[in-house]
């Protein structure tokens, strides 16, 4: 590894630290400029050979680019996003505020202001906001060796020339995509179309998810997946980086959300006091309320308590169990709904692995719950009284009982989820604890009461 | 989206199967033959062009790729590991039983038996096990037309020819990378070394860990890293697509890890009953035994419980806020840390931010609390008893520090669990609130002894 780590407290002026950095790879110049004030980074972009900038204001990883942006002089940053490549040109433009956006955005190049137009009014999530504009198209009826020199031509300007696009010259639709390895490869003689494999590419819709592309791009190891609109025409491409960054986000999203926090989209360090309340007191709220359930559940049962002390020492055990059982079958779930390797149908079949499972992982738990009581007991270490078998039996029961409705739970809540439209993600190891608690106590005073009933009941 | 489903229930004869396959994406096959067994999916790649078959078998998302190379005859099973990629063939040979193994490893070509035996010396998280050895290299004092000329010959033998590594000619020392676009539009009478950008190459160690290498070729939007040795040699190159898996896998094991489960290493459907429980008991009974504590905490505040039952009443809801938000701040943290947003010796940023957040988030609830025992007892739902202001400031007071105490272990875990050398994504939702469920106990207690001193206890 030869990342250069810039310690920027050093240095003061802006144009010094361009000097650094101006033969520093864009990424790393992105990192440099990230621990400055949008002012200051502005600055020191000004200082730098202009492809130098561009490059480095195309990283996805620089932060905060609309303010970058609109620090530095109108007639500097034009020039900028013109070079720019159009998807990383929209997605700063949805973080200009107006009049500046519709100020800049003015006094693109046509051809810029078209891509940059195209590519806003996708939805945020959508394959159409991840694309980018820039790919490389020929007609079906050139030859290898024109479409070779066109390539040569566009490759400054092309995010990607790896895979070149072949379109049916009076339609426009899609034909094939062949590979630029197998272009340098064929007769330069041939036409375009013989030296393209034979089947048609996959392809995405401008609509089709984020996760829809990573899933594509992965499954078939693509450089890039065309995006083409209802007619088969091409209206963009998914390059592979961009489908990485996409893959990072989402498994911060998941595992954030599956914390039961809602997903922070910046920084840890770098979000505000108020908005980091925000983003963790929703929840918070909602599972403490949803919560309260087990306080009118135990005022319920008060009598019960007062009757048998002895039975709460063993709530919080208990409870948590059915918690811990949830959690595990939930993040199974959300990794194998997330994979496609089930569908919303498969449910019946979780539900029937679920079952033994929990009932099995259950009896464990028991028979440990049951030796830890009379170990105890027998040991003198505690007095459970005189009826403690029934109560190590009742909690063996319990616990049986318990954790096996917290594996159905926990695995039935991201299929219901889905079902009725939201993201099984959405299913966080908190909200499954939540759910299976107030049954769990439930579950648990019900089989004291069987069991019980007659001896401390 | 073009993708096939391919209905194999019908279809009972391997070489019909074959047939139907033939023309799709190797993917594609791979998914219809992960719904045959071993020794079907077998007879249908013997039944398909030798091309397809190799292409099949090279697709990560094809399974039991060990099993079915043993269901192929060693003369017919030889060319087609011969044709795969050197990475996948080791990956696969991993797979294999002795003697099986070593039988067909003598039966390779002598080069790929060397890159076979070369990759599986690497440990299995490392660069090393994810690099393939088929890459394009030439020495710096090659021309662009040489270069050119070369990389069309070798073209079909490997994994990429998007990257050319450049060594120097005689101690084989990587000088530089140059991407494919760039040599194309070079002038052919150059050298290669003129064409390539100035800077050195980006590179990793093959003994550093998969994460890294994802972290690099997203950080730098690289389609593939060189791995050089401690003496500056080119032993392999890591891909983009197999960097996406890596990413993918990882994702899959830290949520699943995150929920309180040993990560399973295959899907859902396909791992067997026994290995199920194994992967999930684990976990679950050392939660188990460490929740267990409570109970003993419960069991030396018994005179406490005796005298005011209605303490007990507000426990599930107390402990399971200080393990939710535990949950979220260590949510919060494995992926700040993961990202490399923070490092260990930010720890004390982050409890300086936890602290005040802890505290805010702790007095909503407890305001919360405060507003339902108030209402409840004010609307006669239930009698808290005649101290039921005090009873409601101890629930409030117990909250603010269980939440607090709560955010502040969630956050440090991770930090803790790096420092003595363990992925921080080892802590999971149950482990943290497993943790805090004691001491919030203890807490509660403790509020309750100082503030109803005197009056309940």
């Amino acid at each position: 590894m030869n990342e250069t780590t810039t310690d920027t407290e050093e240095v003061v002026d802006p144009a010094a630290l361009a000097a650094r950095l101006a033969d520093e790879m864009p990424a790393d110049i992105a990192e440099a400029l990230n621990g400055e004030i949008p002012q200051f980074a502005a600055a020191v972009l000004q200082n730098l050979p202009l492809d130098t900038a561009i490059a480095a204001l195309d990283t996805p990883g620089l932060r905060d680019p609309g303010e970058i942006i609109e620090a530095i002089p109108r007639d500097r940053v034009v020039p900028m996003l013109s070079g720019m490549s159009a998807d990383r040109v929209a997605d700063v433009f949805l973080e200009l505020d107006e009049p500046v956006r519709s100020d800049l955005l003015a006094r693109l190049d046509t051809e810029t202001k078209a891509s940059v137009r195209q590519l806003l009014i996708y939805p945020e999530e959508s394959v159409g906001s991840l694309m980018t504009t820039e790919f490389v198209s020929v007609p079906a009826n050139w030859t290898v060796a024109q479409t070779l020199q066109h390539v040569r031509m566009v490759e400054r300007t092309r995010e990607t020339v790896y895979a070149i696009y072949i379109l049916d010259p009076r339609s426009k639709v899609l034909l094939r995509a062949l590979p630029l390895r197998r272009l340098i490869s064929a007769d330069p003689e041939d036409s375009v179309l013989t030296a393209a494999p034979k089947r048609r590419p996959v392809t995405l819709s401008p609509l089709a998810s984020r996760d829809e592309a990573a899933r594509v791009i992965s499954k078939y190891d693509l450089l890039a997946v065309p995006v083409v609109d209802g007619t088969g025409q091409l209206v963009g491409i998914v390059t592979v980086d961009d489908v990485i960054d996409a893959i990072v986000e989402r498994q911060t999203e998941e595992v954030q959300r599956f914390g039961g926090v809602e997903a922070l989209d910046e920084p840890y360090m770098d979000i505000g006091f108020a908005k980091m309340i925000r983003k963790r007191a929703g929840w918070l709220c909602a599972l403490f309320v949803s919560e309260m359930l087990t306080t009118s559940a135990m005022q319920g049962f008060q009598g019960e308590l007062e009757k048998a002390i002895v039975l709460t020492l063993f709530i919080p055990l208990i409870m948590s169990s059915g918690g811990n059982s949830g959690s595990q079958a939930t993040s199974l779930l959300i990794r194998a709904l997330a994979l496609r390797e089930l569908r919303l149908i498969d449910w019946w079949r979780v539900a029937l692995r679920e079952l033994p499972t929990g009932i099995m992982l259950g009896s464990i738990l028991g028979v440990i719950g049951i030796a830890r009581i009379t170990f105890w007991q027998v040991f003198g270490l505690y007095d459970y009284g005189p009826h403690w078998i029934l109560v190590a039996i009742t909690v063996g029961a319990a616990l049986v009982g318990i954790v096996t409705f917290g594996s159905m739970v926990g695995s039935m809540l991201p299929f219901l989820l889905r079902a009725v439209g939201f993201d099984p993600a959405a299913a966080s190891a908190p909200f499954v604890a939540t759910l299976v608690d107030v049954t769990g106590l439930v579950i648990y005073f019900g089989v004291a009461a069987l069991i019980l009933r007659g001896t401390l009941l």
